[in-house]
């Protein structure tokens, strides 16, 4: 499998100078991305592209490479794939469409790709898909021009069965600062699929976690079954849950739909984090970074009163509780408070409190209280707010130092928002020290997926 | 009320040249909106600030200044309204927090501030709040340091309990190119409300569509009397619905709960379109700017397969219908596919038609039928594919002025999202030339909330 992700060389098949030809963007975009190894670009007309010559008789590449990535006309993809067996490569990325999901069940071009497979022992990702990124490689197959640039190093594996689906998410999460270990865009899973992709980065070093987009779960028993087994959380989404849906997934990727109750109930069972859309891939990748959560109890710190009641209604809304904090520590904690206005309760409006060491003292006690698993905490920022922090307290990156030393000292997470200009909220991130939320309500949304998670494996 | 948006010239209560002094942030943050009046600071010790004078003897000020904000100490309110009344002040922003929500209902401090404010026949803001922005008369009361550069004049009128709220609002809204009549920050409401607010929006030229931040309703009855003789858009965030929030709402901004069954129902009845949050705040302030949405039925045009079926769930979930499309306009769009893989339905996967005239063919037809009533669009982007648009359409300004056309011709909206890199969707949304979403699931998200506005206007 490792050949996917990292081939010393590779060959693009469907390769051609002219301007509207896409074989060539597969090219350009592992370059950007860093791919140093070599790249044979083939095709029907002679021409060059990206400074190399394009090599129109195939039986002219050297024996063994790699991997291949194909983007001829769906007619020409098996004996394509023959080359490559008589080539001696066995691992092959076929990016064409037009298979089962254009025709039936039993197009005969797809009987054939599976028979030339097989015969050489080639295993393949697709048809109908944009295949791997991997920015630790450079690898990058998609056949669409691409913003790589944004493409970070990082703790996610995401698995991916359509391709313009795999495209924002890549954009979704660097979005968010969330970088990637490995990018699978699947598409009609022809010969390898979930299971094989699952299972690989259940024991691949470089994931942490591992997100799936998938339009069909054809066997779930063995899904369920790796993730059972997996010290790795597993995040899907699973579309295709509507009539509506339905009739396109099948021609999208023919993809079947599933009894959606059923398929959530053992999701659920397994472990597995499930999730709505693309963005709350983000947010449960966010969450899961943080220590476990244990139960349901939550201590809220917000520097908003308004906040600290939207907070309020957030808790009970994804099933938290805030229970009383006792009486001695709220009437610490009010003898911090500037004007003195407001009366202390859990949610805890911290109003005007701009003291570091105050900040410190209660994110301390609170913390350390034996009914409560983890703390919400709605920060205000302004840079002139920071300055007056001071004990070397005041950039993002040191900020950041402190809540991720008090979250890792208790080891219970401390769910944190900024209320600031969204350019300021962007520093934080950049800094990929600890999980920043977007909003106040989206950081209890990612305690309460991070709760699905260690609930399902008792952590 | 005008005084209180629009005034010629105000005062400041409060103001210190100490680097810890919150009242002088209120000159800068009105100073940096481009207010071009005079402003008075009036505060207990000499000093300059923002290259005034602090005038220590309120008794020196001219008579008759429009506005008064007042920062001082809860215990000096009342004295400090008595003074703005001799001056003949007949409007204030009292800032001010430590009132009913700290102690208890009878507080003698608001009593002592509601007979001034009688006496002298003053309207007051407040206590406890923000006060005003005005991004057309650069009025900008908020004391808490600001990126104010960020508040653009728009169609939004905002009415907000709470401060901290307000500003993330600002911020929200502003991030996504959503700009602002008038904001107003309410706090207790010991005088002015929300039913004031309203009201005066309502009858305000500037202003296209009202948002509230509500945390209690006093008076349902003239709430909803009100939204249904409104021909503006009203959208209400309501929070405090939990028990959780209830205890820290009534210490915040002293507001009692509702029952939310029962507001929920009222709001609907009444043509409210009501949200769960700030983001979805600007969710419908974008959707409203579309044309009405008179019914359930959708054509969906997706440029990913993914997409179409995660776009066939949302429609589903948010009560939609995709009725098929008649069969000559299927064949018509199969005829404009590249590659020819992908048969044609609703949602539609309109995936490698890179051509503009394919598209306005398509709009055309779709919004023309009888049983559509609005396009959900999922336009993939990148610069590379816009070149090849030709027809002078290729700049977002271009792309979105076409879109614009088309929805404007046939009064029918079309929710349009960008399946592109973060960058490229800020390029069209600054632009403000129609309202983009920031994903697919979104923009139906946005018809949901149209359309229980157009059905409860019955446009």
């Amino acid at each position: 499998m490792k050949k996917f992700f990292h081939p010393a060389e590779f060959a693009v098949f469907g390769v051609a100078a002219n301007s509207r030809n896409l074989g060539k963007n597969i090219i350009s975009n592992s370059l950007e991305l860093g791919f140093t190894g070599k790249i044979y670009p083939v095709g029907r007309e002679p021409g060059e592209v990206h400074g190399q010559r394009i090599i129109t008789d195939p039986r002219s590449l050297p024996q063994g490479i790699d991997l291949a990535v194909i983007l001829v006309p769906a007619k020409f993809v098996a004996e394509t794939l023959e080359m490559c067996g008589q080539k001696g490569i066995h691992h092959a990325v076929i990016s064409t469409g037009g298979f089962r999901e254009f025709d039936d069940q039993d197009n005969p071009a797809e009987s054939d790709l599976v028979g030339v497979a097989g015969r050489y022992g080639i295993r393949f990702i697709g048809p109908n898909c944009i295949g791997v990124i991997c920015p630790e490689s450079g690898l990058c197959t998609p056949f669409n021009p691409m913003q790589v640039g944004r493409f970070k190093k990082g703790p996610v594996g995401l698995i991916v069965q359509s391709g313009g689906v795999t495209t924002q998410c890549a954009y979704c999460f660097s979005e968010q600062h969330v970088g990637f270990s490995k990018i699978i865009s699947m598409g009609n899973k022809l010969d390898l699929n979930e299971i094989d992709f699952l299972n690989y980065l259940i024991h691949d070093e470089d994931t942490e976690q591992i997100h799936m987009y998938l339009e069909s779960i054809e066997d779930g028993r063995e899904l369920t079954r790796l993730a059972k087994t997996s010290r790795k959380p597993i995040v899907i989404f699973k579309s295709n849950v509507s009539k509506t849906a339905s009739k396109i997934a099948y021609s999208h990727t023919a993809a079947l739909s599933n009894d959606d109750r059923i398929a959530d109930c053992a999701l659920r069972q397994a472990g597995i984090v499930r999730v709505e859309d693309i963005h709350q891939m983000t947010v449960a990748a966010r969450a899961l970074q943080l220590p476990p959560l244990r139960g349901n109890r939550l201590a809220v710190i917000s520097m908003s009163g308004g906040f600290a009641v939207i907070l309020g209604d957030a808790c009970e809304r994804y099933g938290f509780e805030c229970p009383p904090l006792p009486r001695e520590l709220m009437d610490q904690i009010e003898g911090f408070r500037r004007a003195g206005v407001i009366r202390m309760s859990n949610p805890m409006d911290f109003g005007d409190v701009h003291d570091i060491k105050a900040l410190a003292f209660i994110l301390n006690r609170c913390l350390a209280l034996d009914n409560i698993d983890g703390v919400v905490l709605s920060f205000m920022y302004e840079p002139e707010i920071a300055k007056i922090f001071g004990d070397g307290i005041g950039t993002p990156e040191q900020i950041l130092s402190f809540i991720k030393r008090m979250s890792q000292e208790f080891n219970k997470p401390i769910a944190l928002s900024f209320l600031a200009e969204r350019k300021y909220i962007k520093d934080f991130k950049r800094t990929n020290v600890f999980p920043v939320f977007n909003a106040p309500v989206e950081s209890v949304r990612g305690l309460g997926l991070l709760r699905d998670y260690s609930k399902g494996k008792a952590v």
